[in-house]
């Protein structure tokens, strides 16, 4: 049997929210931290968003609580069309994502779309890219994977 | 600023799924695992469980796979109403709670409770004790409170 990821470690938690600076302020008054700056994820040209092969200029606003071993990651869609605008429109408020570092990012890509999970969502970062896969009829969670430059 | 839980850890992530051994088998071949074995919670009479309250003989079959840090839970329901056949008549499959292990846990739902986040459900498991908390609308996710006993 094979890993697909090459990997089992979840690396973040994805919550979208319908107002983010609210429920950033609500983590880190339950938390005893301060509230962390949130910012908007790049626009179409540099980011090269794709959601469900096409171009889009949807962004979205997102805060991060270490949380541990792991990152919460919370994320307010703007409203254009996006993997996380369809999150919140077909199931609310809630945990869209979990997410693992891969390496090799296109070829697990590929090796996932061969298997019925296909891709979602693309996207640059600064730093590296992030693909969210259609994992939701097997794995009953969407799956995002990182791919971090070296 | 003070931390409600006394920890920021989150050492598990639930998922409730309609059929277990279906996801469960779709999780260990994804990661290239052997499939764990699934077991029912036990009966009120050994689990005390409450449910917004009351004594409730609701039941789920989970199963446990160890992914980095923190555990990845599945969680199948049985017919009676709980904080999980709730979920997922609500929102269907999806991950239905992040869990926090505290010690003081009668405490901590006290404090929680009196900042308006109230009790869903409690119960004993064998070498511990849970409590479901909702938090869905300060925190958009189900806390889970872990007390092991030492």
């Amino acid at each position: 049997m094979k890993n697909v990821l090459g990997t089992n470690v979840i690396t973040q938690i994805g919550i979208i929210v319908h107002d983010i600076e609210k429920t950033s302020q609500a983590y880190a008054d339950f938390f005893g931290i301060e509230k962390p700056e949130s910012f908007w994820t790049d626009a179409v040209e540099k980011a090269e968003t794709e959601y469900r092969g096409k171009s889009t200029p949807a962004r979205a606003k997102l805060a991060f609580f270490d949380m541990g071993a792991l990152q919460l990651e919370l994320i307010q869609p703007d409203e254009h069309q996006s993997t996380w605008r369809e999150f919140l429109e077909e199931h609310g408020e809630g945990v869209q994502h979990i997410a693992f570092v891969v390496e090799g990012l296109k070829e697990k890509v590929q090796i996932m779309e061969s298997s019925g999970m296909s891709l979602i969502q693309k996207g640059e970062y600064t730093g590296g890219r992030y693909a969210y896969m259609d994992t939701l009829q097997d794995l009953k969670v969407i799956f995002e994977l990182l791919e971090n430059d070296k």
